[in-house]
């Protein structure tokens, strides 16, 4: 075990080794353990952290506020309405008093090119860690609770095929930050990852081409197509999920929250959807992972999410186990 | 003392028998006991849960978060603003989720039709207590600090007259769920229940039927009747208070929140209102009870709910210590 | 130490003795000591207090909310959405039953006219103790914590020139509470207060008498003027801030969150400006304090709120040792 987290920010699982990673989900997987023996873990006691919500969210919220209370502390829930950063406050201010104040400031703050650059920019003054709720880049919580629940059903994940797939859908333009953190973060797994999207919802360059240098490292691949049967054929673990276009569309197209946008561009995509037909061609014990809530009937035909082979149940309830290991591991220790 | 409590659903006071009734009021009157002295009650020490709000409140949400907060745990505060209900989030994702999440689920939401079943939903998969924070049909925790507050004042209440009267108000629409647990409610404890109201304003006839297999089974009684005099002639303890027209207007009539409808037929029983000279006709020791907030010099004359025969605070006063009760039996234990 | 401070109202300073505000600052510098070292000071072992906030608030609601979870309480934090105030809850009604659900009621209440006056009905009727977040008249916890961090930075402050000085802002008309505080406060600790602000934004005449009486009787002193030379010259301290014009414009004039009104009078005053030139004219270590967040490029050139003379982050950390100080002095204890 490693015990150099403290004080460290958490914005991108990049700024870990793959040793603390693999700490982070050990520490995940004991914390479980102790949850359902109803064991106590007050590694935290009375300390405060401070849940800035730029935007609307449920589980991170939930799984961040609850998972601080059961290991002994507390956080402060703020959102738009309570912030004032209208009036004024920078992030510069915002990020020393808070700090001051508490032992973490965490924050969801997906605009486009402006969120991820808030985070560093609190993270430059923070003296306590800094984490990341969802930015337009990342969304670390995400990948780090797919990775737990993907070692619990399967272990070893060497040469296990995972496809990363778009998916349609009308609720909202979404940031990309989901299928980002994971194409980053499987393949040091060792994972075979595909990326299927259709022409126009590309991620950006360097994702990819890091995402493939990870890939050599550890030993997995990463793919990228417009060939949607391509990504579900023999895959062990399908992720269909929607994300915006930041390359048609960059302003705003990330932002959650905004109004339904539905223009014929993304209509012509509306096949680019999870089917109980696409699935059969995959492996036979594949798992359909959702980071929730879905947009059924659009991302996903009812029959695949609610049936035997969705593990989102699964997939969500790990947002609590990693979120109290994060926390611990970079407020709690020594 | 019974200890089969835990993980029981509390959405309807029918659900539990008179002995279990019998406990949650003990352990009630222990809690109340040592809040006063300051000893400490860590019986939910950092335990989580998720209160959702789909309409306000004071008393209940204060009640809730200061008392699990007193027990040692705590409670995630959500309203409309915070659940992505409106996303597509169904009862069945949140149920599973925040049960996974946390040690119980409790929810607020009136409307007309969907609230008691949205909660019912939640309890099929929830596997952690679903608590009724007040529905279209029950209001469980205001009927249980209803009931402790008499025994406090009157101890055996066999043969206790309570008048539950309906009373004009311009606020806004209310639920019928108060009325309902109360009626439900009282005659299981051998008293002597009038319902009075206008024609319009009656409760379901299932409810009346069960109010009286209830007073047939435990010594009490159950009349309904328009005549409002009857109500107050020798009452013991009269509660007057506003509720909706479900039968002439069901849909949105007891949604809480709307804006203020007064209608000619509402206006016609502007005389409905609980005065100083009704409360002389009652027993010369009459309690005045309401859940608060009254609607003042509509429901209530100020010189009744602010004279000696109130007894408002003691009754808002219980509801924390009931809330703490159920709270402990039900998530505690074992 | 005295030890008479439990269940005493926290509205204005002036209620307490001298010895009763050192106290308040010996257990600050305790808490800022044992926050620093991580020691653990749970004296407020599963208390609850409640926040109301009638405006928007940072510092105060997390220093406020943070610091009472450091103690090992929680404080249920309440803005208008989740108050019934609208309901007709009157503050009476407010008092009596949240102060018997918890162990404290604190509310910030800025409007004219009313906000003084509500947490005085709330402070007669409370039988816990009623702490201001902030009114029409008063900001006691600003001003403590102003105190605390001239004690931390200069010790004795007998003869320390500070000048309360008006300053030019866009932002929203703001409370006068934070000057009067100040002005009533710093004389008790010997300083020489110089105030400065253009005609037609005079502070009441009973606060200067007072003021002036304070200075007397602590060996301090008052001066008022309209020369804002004057204020800076040789000042070891200074406070530039705006406040709103309740001589010309009482009704709504201190209403925080209301929007921006810049009317010709206001404009010509937009020399009130803190800048390098004049901070110059001060002495040499003179200091730069504001409450935060500042109206920057109005209130204050940037060189200064952000150069070597400004203390405002230190200023912002002692608010919350001063309120974890006020909140065990006044909720815990024997």
């Amino acid at each position: 075990m490693q015990s150099i987290f403290r004080g460290k920010h958490f914005i991108n699982l990049e700024d870990f080794t793959k040793e603390e990673v693999d700490t982070m989900l050990e520490v995940s997987f004991d914390l479980k353990k102790n949850f359902a023996m109803g064991v106590a873990t007050p590694y935290l006691q009375n300390q405060t952290m401070f849940l800035m919500f730029f935007e609307q969210s449920t589980r991170t919220r939930n799984s961040m506020e609850a998972g601080i209370a059961q290991l002994g502390g507390h956080a402060n829930f703020l959102d738009s309405s309570n912030m004032q950063v209208a009036h004024g406050e920078t992030p510069k201010d915002t990020a020393i008093i808070l700090s001051r104040f508490g032992h973490a400031i965490a924050a969801r703050y997906c605009n486009w090119g402006i969120g991820n650059q808030y985070l560093n920019e609190m993270a430059k003054w923070s003296t306590a860690p800094v984490m990341n709720l969802q930015c337009d880049l990342y969304h670390p919580f995400q990948a780090l609770a797919d990775l737990m629940t993907m070692k619990e059903k399967i272990g070893d994940l060497k040469r296990v095929k995972v496809s990363i797939i778009w998916a349609y859908a009308e609720s909202h333009k979404k940031p990309i930050s989901v299928p980002v953190s994971q194409i980053l973060l499987f393949p040091r797994y060792g994972m075979d990852v595909v990326l299927a999207h259709p022409k126009g919802w590309e991620l950006p360059g360097w994702v990819i081409e890091q995402a493939k240098a990870n890939a050599e490292r550890f030993g997995g691949s990463v793919k990228v197509t417009h060939n949607e049967e391509e990504a579900y054929e023999g895959a062990h673990i399908v992720i269909p999920k929607n994300w915006g276009s930041w390359v048609n569309d960059q302003t705003g197209a990330t932002t959650v929250g905004a109004s339904k946008v539905i223009d014929d561009r993304l209509l012509a995509q509306k096949s680019w959807k999870c089917t109980e037909a696409k699935m059969a061609t995959a492996d036979k014990d594949v798992m359909y992972m959702h980071a929730l809530p879905a947009d059924r009937n659009n991302e996903v035909e009812d029959s695949v999410i609610d049936g035997p082979h969705s593990i989102v149940y699964d997939e969500a309830e790990n947002r609590l186990h990693t979120a109290k290991a994060v926390m611990t591991l970079l407020m709690g220790g020594r």
